[in-house]
């Protein structure tokens, strides 16, 4: 296991919704990210399918994870989020993989995909995109 | 209390996520809906604050009852949501009132505010939209 | 007319595609911003009425003119744009209303509406929305 | 040439802003089209770049051709755009790629990306999505 997918791990434990909802980093690469959470009925809406507010926690958060992945040294801080709910969230797991389209010093566009796994196969059920700002670490006591 | 605000907390009882999350109907009028969610600590994100998934989740749920309010007669499928996140979601609770901007045939434009409370006070802290699909009751056996 | 106005719309004489399409500024205020645009034959799609492109570019100008109206000093880049379209571009002239939602020192939110004129009467048929970054004014030689 | 091809340019040629800003379509395949435009000094913004309308107009254009390309029968309305400016629209000339992400009978999902062309090389300058929602023939006369 990468260094970097161990940063990442102890990153999600750091998000107690995160944490609760059993969000799982399953892949990290520079720029990229992957998130698993098996399904539990309490993810459900009306029709017991996935809930649109876990799909976009999961493309949200994958697309942070991406974001960190990049070590900005600061912080990052989501200003606009869109989703496009492509098809019904029905599975035994859902895995969201996120990715960096363009990281400036101003913003960082991203872009992620989520997938419902049913009888070991991916079918695509929504994408999505988060804006993100870095916040500049503070300066350090000691420098000038 | 109105039939109407009855008939939102009937629907809300049914869909999972929102019993887990906790999520109430607190006003239901014809085309608005406002949601309440008082503050648990599973909910916060690496610094402690709202996770940008229940943001969402709160504006997107806004929304779509606010359309159901209109007793469209068969459901609504959500195919677009998009949020800002204008201020770090700190409070002791956070209220999201929706309203349905525009009802056709084929689509339902929503708008919603996302507030936190904070010693009484609400703090607009994100907006957004869902964009939502009606679709028909299926025909009943005796129709023509 | 206010200088504030007279400002505009001097920057929209600046704007080479505002002028070739015929943008008026026709009302500026701290964070509100007004646009107007008679219609002519070249502006249509399709099926005759107000081209996508023109709808989005009028929504994005009217956000980007209601925050030039808080004179950040520098200047600001668009970062994301989004458009419903809430009804058919069918009008005599088009009025474009933006105005600042959030302004804050790395970004501002915006939102803008923009009404179809026929036979003297506004009719909504566009909302939108757009996410600009202030850029600071590079420091003077004799600064510092 | 492809029949398609053919067949979206005469599309193309029915739009009066496209004819007038000289969107012209190079490619088109099921469920794809490739737009292009050369530059003119008429389509700057204030730096001179290329304005923001310009390069969502390009944007939802090329998606809307990538939906054309699947032949529905009767026409189809953009619900909503969404376009990130990834960077400066400068350019000798602009080339949108257009696709459809996911068609159903009640909407269809696409993605375009933007380049600049300088030098002969391509440049990612903006990246978006239109959702269209398609609209049946009329029932022709002679039908039950």
């Amino acid at each position: 296991m990468s260094a970097l997918l161990d940063e990442m791990r102890a990153l999600n434990a750091t998000a107690a919704f995160n944490v609760w909802a059993g969000f799982e980093v399953t892949a990290a690469e520079r720029g990229t990210a992957e998130l698993r959470l098996p399904w539990r009925q309490e993810f459900g809406q009306y029709a017991g399918y996935l809930h649109a507010g876990l799909t976009t926690a999961l493309i949200d958060t994958a697309c942070g994870f991406a974001v960190m992945t990049l070590g900005h040294g600061g912080s990052v801080l989501a200003s606009h989020c869109a989703v496009d709910f492509l098809g019904p969230g029905r599975g035994t797991a859902f895995v969201a993989r996120g990715r960096v389209v363009q990281s400036g010093r101003r913003q960082v566009f991203t872009f992620a995909e989520l997938f419902a796994e049913r009888d070991g196969d991916l079918t695509l059920i929504a994408s999505g995109q988060t804006l993100l700002v870095p916040i500049p670490p503070p300066p350090s006591p000691g420098a000038a």
